[in-house]
């Protein structure tokens, strides 16, 4: 063993099947982790006719979903779109995915989730899980009401509104203010209609793999009693990310052990991601991550600039939040100030430190410890444009562009050290857009699917997220490992 | 196979010993790359008396550092700084290597590096490579003469230059210009001397593995011809990085597949790290790499302003390359231009694009597309300050800092797309600092070794690199390699 690798950031050796002396119960397709990713893959695989069962170490499902707002991302002209006037398709949600998820993503998962974002829609529908056909115009991170539509990425930031037509794509289910739990709820009770059987306060400990390199079950542990679960298709592994684990967090993802404020839920402990490495799965884009200061709403705080401790602006403030958070840390060295004027400034969701107030721009640029003269040209040069609705620096979207002038001007402090920071892994299992494992020569794990936040999904980094795509991500090939499994060769 | 990965990429298998019907030759220690971590850990497991081979597929060794300038980096209190007046120590240097090495440098062989850097010193010293009493104290990449010591890194530049006393730590041998190839000749002398055998124009092929998981030996391929060759005590990677291959750069580290000019030999091809991969070794930190874009010598571009294309300036031009064009990469966007006036004005070693000549800052910004009054204000302001011979904005050294007042006025283009940007890998199998290749467990892989560019070294970003501290730390964590493969067990 080295010393160099905290034993729980380590892999997760699996049992060996000759080393079961007798199975204590058996399904076809066994799914670890009732998330969206795992709810989703269950429902499909019971559709397709399997014996399927959920393991879920809380006392009932949900995972980071049952925690999030529960926006998911739906494009290609779906009934809300069509109803509130948007007109999208394949192609341009196609275009506008392939800029926006970055040069990193997966090709083919981007090209099929937008291939089939309508029959997704469906899908979500089908389960009982209602949308109603309205637009919450305000930029916000979810509406707080229970409409439906919003811009939740980068559509209508630059460069990206240049890349193809701006519509928006998030799509929260109809329920007051935060929908994630509702959605798992609609999953429970279409996988309890199904004959799928839920295990909670069951963990998971290790996979039990056959001689020939199989996948062929799970052991668990409840109620202090340890039982081997025989799968007779395949394990699907819907565990999610691992930000709660910190000696992975620091051993893979340094950045994000920054972050104050960690997104999931106490399962994100990256355990099926461990499992997954120890029967050779290979674990990849360990290092990034969404890292996000909610800056707003109130929307009006878009309007305010966003400065470096040299008082430069450095990235068009409508862009998504992660996208700008990123550019904070990326850009700003972790350093940055929002500017506001006294119409301006509001309460955010988060409790903001004042880095300053003061009357003037000289001096607040003073107070701020900014070098002489570089804020006060930003606010002016800025505002000169602005007086015209432009912002021929950072193309800034003329409806959040607006003269700073009405004193006193006010820095909140959106600092790494100084400011709540949250952050979710965007690293996992490689896999096929089967859900299928991969090794990290590039061959299948037999018997092995992930999905969700367990694996390297759609977008990868968090200059290129959008709210919707983890739910919609983890959903929608979640499904697809339910398909793979159900339809795998089934072991003697 | 999964259709994802180019095969290129993929880790190479070993042949089982089994299979291998007889012998053709047996060493106690096999090296793989003649290059300087080859040369170094073979001589170091010929003197403590091991029967060692190095096998090299090139017509003699030398491999990238061969092609390089020569600079090692060494500290601690050097013959060298000593007698050009520099007082450096253990402490002093290890407080600059461990900033400036940045957060994801491996902290056990930085501390060891720092420790024994004299030692390592005596060393190079021992093989016959000399180095001159002097201090060029121009800001080069290398200096053209056969002077020795020069700050080949951060030392001197903000913020590094507050955290430990700026010394010199580059040292380049005594030989005019280049001395790569020259320290590459000691070691060739100095191995054969040992009774080091060196096999030219063999190419390795395979490792070979028993069936307890140990590296035994490997298959070369010479004039058409397979050998199997033994090896008792241990096989040692040092094969290069895989900057050569094209199939690994796109699947690892795209950031660096956007560079025109790869720095390495041909090879530098990653089958090393392949091979390594292929009996269970971890390849770690493979996104990164170092990028530059030499925009000095002449000194006087030091003097120049390094915008974006927004006008604004993003870093201290006076650090490491390395680090400048990292920083245009991350801060600016791949796209930057340096700023110079008349007096600054020389050739660089590389031809840059002129992207704007004109008499005003005023006629530069509007040819340039600069947002209006943006680059007026950069230029305006630093000038003010630098009337003082200060840079309050981004501190460079005050030696550097001089307003730009003689026209005409030029911007070279240092963009990504534009200018030739030269990158190597920074990625590689994962050691311990005895050169122990690890698995993804944190086990030791038995048997192998792996130094230099093959393996995750003492740096691992370009934002965090310093001349020198390839061919030191190759040379340095491939001597331990050497050391700790000749006294490993043997096997029967």
């Amino acid at each position: 063993m080295s010393p160099k690798i905290d034993p729980n950031a380590l892999p997760s050796q699996p049992r060996r099947a000759a080393s079961i002396e007798t199975w204590d119960d058996e399904f076809e397709v066994v799914v670890v982790g009732f998330g969206v990713a795992g709810g989703a893959a269950a429902i499909e695989a019971a559709r397709a006719g399997a014996k399927t069962l959920i393991l879920e170490q809380a006392t009932r499902g949900g995972g980071a979903t049952a925690l999030s707002e529960g926006t998911i991302y739906f494009g290609g002209g779906t009934r809300v779109q069509n109803a509130t006037g948007f007109e999208d398709s394949y192609e341009n949600m196609l275009a506008h995915v392939r800029a926006a998820a970055g040069p990193t993503a997966d090709p083919e998962k981007v090209r099929l989730y937008c291939e089939q974002s309508l029959e997704h829609f469906a899908f979500f529908e089908s389960i009982g899980v209602e949308f109603k056909d309205t637009f919450f115009a305000d930029k916000v991170i979810f509406p707080p009401t229970d409409d439906c539509l919003i811009y939740s990425g980068n559509e209508e930031a630059w460069p990206f509104s240049q890349e193809a037509k701006p519509v928006p794509r998030g799509h929260k289910p109809k329920k007051q203010g935060s929908a994630g739990a509702y959605i798992i709820e609609q999953m429970i009770d279409a996988a309890t209609k199904l004959g799928v059987l839920i295990r909670n306060e069951t963990r998971v400990r290790t996979l039990v793999r056959d001689d020939t390199g199989r996948v062929v079950g799970v052991v668990t542990k409840h109620e202090g009693r340890e039982s081997a679960i025989r799968a007779t298709r395949g394990v699907i592994l819907t565990t999610g990310g691992f930000i709660m684990n910190r000696a992975m967090v620091e051993h893979f993802a340094p950045d994000l052990a920054k972050c104050r404020y960690p997104i999931g839920s106490d399962g994100c402990d990256g355990s099926g991601i461990r499992m997954g490495m120890g029967v050779g799965g290979a674990a990849v884009n360990m290092h990034e991550g969404l890292m996000t200061t909610a800056f707003f709403p109130p929307v009006t705080h878009i309007k305010g600039l966003l400065v470096s401790a040299q008082g430069q602006r450095f990235i068009n403030e409508d862009c998504y939040h992660g996208r700008v958070t990123d550019a904070i840390a990326q850009k700003a060295d972790g350093r940055a100030y929002l500017i506001v004027d006294d119409t301006l400034y509001g309460q955010s969701i988060v409790p903001y430190a004042l880095a300053g107030v003061e009357e003037t721009i000289e001096d607040l640029e003073k107070s701020l410890g900014i070098p002489e003269g570089q804020l006060v040209h930003t606010v002016a040069s800025y505002n000169r444009a602005a007086e015209r609705g432009e912002d021929p620096v950072f193309h800034k979207a003329g409806k959040y562009v607006t003269p700073l002038v009405h004193p006193p001007f006010a820095a909140l402090d959106l600092s790494v050290d100084k400011s709540v920071w949250a952050t979710f892994t965007l690293g996992g299992l490689d896999t096929q857009a089967t859900g299928e494992v991969l090794t990290v020569d590039g061959q299948v794990v037999p018997g092995l699917y992930a999905a969700g936040r367990a694996s390297a999904g759609l977008t990868r980094s968090g200059r290129y997220y959008a709210s919707g795509m983890s739910i919609g991500g983890g959903s929608f090939f979640g499904r697809q490992a339910g398909k793979a499994a159900a339809k795998a060769a089934k072991v003697d």
